[in-house]
């Protein structure tokens, strides 16, 4: 247990990998974790906007400030 | 009295124990909670979220944070 | 008038007793106070949830985020 | 004008006297003024509910979080 | 323009003089502003609360807290 | 580049200028910037609400409190 | 993966160019990003305010307050 006591250790194991992000107007992005920090601004490369578990649209690169963010989940 | 004397404490007794989060938005998840942070940002690990008592989706491993959650309780 | 000077003193003299705990989005907990800080995350034991006055559901112990509670108060 | 020159100090005259606190939820509350902090949490005693200038419920002493509140004021 | 540089030395120099305060809920209030601090908590004195340019009620001495406040302007 | 690669250096060259101050409620307001802080408060002068593109009313000299601003533009 | 660990790196390789900026309040604003800081308030140059996709106003230099702010994207 001594490793991932925190939170955002939990987010460094994601880095690089696809991980979903849902904020609290309900959009969810899915994309490359490349960056957080300890507000959770987050920054997602290939990243895209689905909705209802469809693509509704391709973003690229984008950052995400990190209060508008609900929940990080790797894919 | 002396042990848990803080809030904290609670959720530290809490810790690899199957936990229910509720949200602001009303969304409800269900997992072991791994880890937890002063912003009462969570992790919780073989997640689920429930709606009216019944699972909705599985999640493996969620990142919740802390500004949105109103409620943690061992289930 | 020197002692409870602060409103955390009085939250003090309510530990371990029964209190109500009423939140933004309208829902109260009562429970036993064990524990609190100074961002007013609470801790409740032997917590049920009520709604008009009757009990909706029992929590256990339960871990209230202080930025969602309004009013507590000693049952 | 020495005296009074920040808004705390009006509070500080203010206490164990019967104040009115208006709530963002609209709701309404009068008390004596026990205590407060810089976060304007604050504690009234014999503490009652109002609405539409009646009483709705009898309190005794409440906790009420700062930021929940719009408007102090000496009944 | 070396007076008057910063938002808070046009507060000062309302000091005393009748404010009209909007809030988020778009209640107005018009009073005598005595005190304010750098979190914009006011303290209104001979204060009445106005609705479409009429007296709603008069409120004789009220502190505002500061996030609820949008607008403050010399009458 | 060296120059204006700060946000509030650019809020620094529209000092005197009429800007256009835009806030989550959807009000607009138009003035002559006088004063801004690192919380975005600002103070405008002669300064006026605007509806639709047309005045609403005037206001001679407001203070914005700066968590209500969603956009500030020179005219 | 040495660069761009932190979110603020990816907003300074957007630098200079056009970028996408989504507000909670739905609306969206394309520019070139001139500045920003760590509240994430920009600065956007040759602003447009875009609708459906299609341009609903110019706006030449805009001050985004960054709490407003959800997302960020080269366009």
């Amino acid at each position: 247990m001594m490793e991932q006591s925190r939170p955002l250790d939990a987010l460094n194991q994601a880095r690089n990998k696809r991980v979903i992000v849902e904020l609290k107007n309900n959009k969810q992005f899915v994309g490359n974790l490349k960056a957080f920090d300890i507000h959770i601004n987050v920054v997602l490369e290939n990243a895209e906007e689905r909705e209802g578990g469809e693509m509704k649209r391709k973003l690229g690169t984008i950052f995400l400030r990190g209060d508008t963010i609900i929940l990080i989940s790797p894919e």
